[in-house]
């Protein structure tokens, strides 16, 4: 089959690979319809973070079952899924707390090889996300929809719901790449009155707006800090949500939160430094990591999206097919496109 | 007037000083009926934080309204209050989200001289906890209860509502001093199946026991973890009180916290370094700060103790007359009283 593979910095190649098979009796296999690029494959795409050379790549795709494992019992041959970078068995204390990214039954070892004609998705009845009907009955919109699923829409959902946004609330989002976009819907989708964008580049921030943003905030650092507060009338904004993960962005999140809000977190932190003190005598809360895919899929973004209530598949400006897989993750490196879609199969 | 001094290091006295008066329209002046004794005190008291000399002690009182100014609406002299360390002004928006400890209307400065036998009170509509009738009308035991109310009882609270305790979840509490005691008893409040306390002192561990501990785990560090995550199967707990504010505490705290658990923290930080990305991985977050008394007294303590739901008042073990600050004092710093109750009046 064919599958893209990490060949070293700023190089990724399909290449023929055989065909994943059965290894568990929870496993299954996927026949993958489309994937997609994510923000962080970029570390090791530039080279900063590490990635075993001739590895297989993505870890966000959708697509139909062709092969299940005796233990499987909720999905058969010809079921359509949504197939998220978590794994949750569904049945561990932190399934059952609704945090399957850290499910205690994972396989050791990175995610990956989503970027591929055939996929092998273990935990199968815990984690994956079943969508009614097939592929074909889907119009290109809503499976672009359906895809960010898979993880950078359940993400942006991560940040909204650990910063506690409800009705009301005036949240603000750090970051305007596709996770921030996603933080911003979210913060719609769960009522947020006013929701601030710190977007500093104007196309995103175009669809910040189309996505709910009420303002925009192009500045970083204590002038970011001056004009939320200028926005909040010195009060802060009740939820925060940190969707980038450097240490500026942290620092301005705690900032401009107010005494009692949570920063809600999905970017990865890198050199973050955290004060401890500062943040206890403004009863600022710290919260996040990666995101309860699965659960929040089931519990209300699968829904949300067929019945129309969001349309987060605007967040891939760009598609290719799975052989282009190299321009896909350039566009992404190059600021070029927003999030890049892959072709994989037509149904 | 008597009021209790600080005079250096290991010495409080009381002298004789001018009563306080009516500053702003919105203060009342409250003669105190009970007073005590903070484990926070002990900082300044052993001479580990400044504290100006000759300056006012205590943050912790209650008693009967004899002085109201002119826009004072709620209260008339006679009223029976509980005065939180807190002065929330009720109307900010930290106030209106609850968080009265971050009221935007405080007075800079510390908060002191509830150990007197008179006492100025600002922000006296939003901040005051009125109680129905007269001290004269309540046990010893009932006062003492009703005397929690001005800090540790909702301290403790805190950390349980920050830590998100709720009905069959499975709490630790790290510390055995007064704070840590209020800890177990309002994880017990909130429905707490199973609360494991961290108590290192047989008659503190009794006592948690009584408040509702159902496991008592003496270990401490690396011993303490292992002991925890065997008490909970591998799994970690769902909601942490951290009432220490040490950096062992704290680590420990996030160590045993399942993933997804919030650490609820009022332990004042005293180095604690906290690891960014440990937590991030974990879905461990981090939430607290000073207590928002007048909001939790209002909302749900008061009643609860009125109604004989929580008898806080156990903690003092020891009750000195106002004259016998100083004893008041050591007997808490030598630990030989959990918490130290002062007697300012009858009635």
């Amino acid at each position: 089959m064919r599958a893209a593979v990490f060949v070293e910095p700023g190089t990724v190649r399909v290449e023929d690979r055989p065909e994943p098979v059965i290894e568990k009796p929870t496993d299954v296999i996927v026949r993958v319809t489309d994937a997609c690029v994510c923000g962080s494959d970029l570390w090791w795409f530039r080279g900063i973070s590490h990635r075993e050379h001739g590895s297989l790549t993505g870890h966000e795709a959708m697509g139909v079952v062709t092969e299940t494992g005796s233990e499987v019992s909720s999905l058969v041959p010809g079921d359509f899924v949504i197939v998220p970078f978590t794994h949750g068995c569904g049945t561990c204390s932190a399934c059952q707390a609704g945090f399957d990214a850290n499910c205690r039954n994972g396989e050791p070892g990175g995610n990956a090889g989503y970027q591929a004609e055939y996929m092998r998705a273990y935990n199968a009845d815990g984690a994956l996300v079943k969508v009614p009907g097939a592929p074909g009955d889907y119009s290109a919109a809503m499976r672009a929809s359906l895809l960010t699923l898979s993880d950078v829409m359940a993400t942006g959902y991560h940040a909204a719901r650990m910063a506690e946004v409800g009705p009301g609330v005036t949240a603000v989002v750090l970051g305007d790449g596709a996770v921030g976009l996603m933080g911003v819907l979210s913060a719609r989708l769960l009522g947020a009155e006013r929701i601030i964008s710190m977007s500093g580049h104007d196309d995103r921030a175009a669809l910040a707006r189309e996505f709910g943003a009420t303002d925009v905030v192009p500045e970083r650092g204590t002038e970011a800090v001056a004009r939320v507060m200028e926005l909040t009338e010195g009060g802060g904004a009740g939820a925060v949500l940190e969707c980038v993960g450097t240490n500026q962005s942290t620092q301005t999140a705690i900032a401009v939160a107010r005494p009692g809000a949570v920063v809600g977190r999905v970017g990865v932190p890198h050199d973050v430094d955290i004060d401890a003190m500062g943040l206890f005598w403004r009863n600022i809360g710290l919260r996040g990591g990666p995101a309860s895919v699965t659960t929040y899929d089931r519990q209300v973004l699968l829904d949300a999206v067929l019945d129309g209530l969001i349309d987060p598949g605007r967040v891939f400006t760009a598609e290719f097919d799975l052989d282009d897989v190299q321009e896909a993750y350039r566009a992404m490196d190059e600021r070029r496109a927003v999030k890049s879609l892959l072709h994989v199969s037509d149904s």
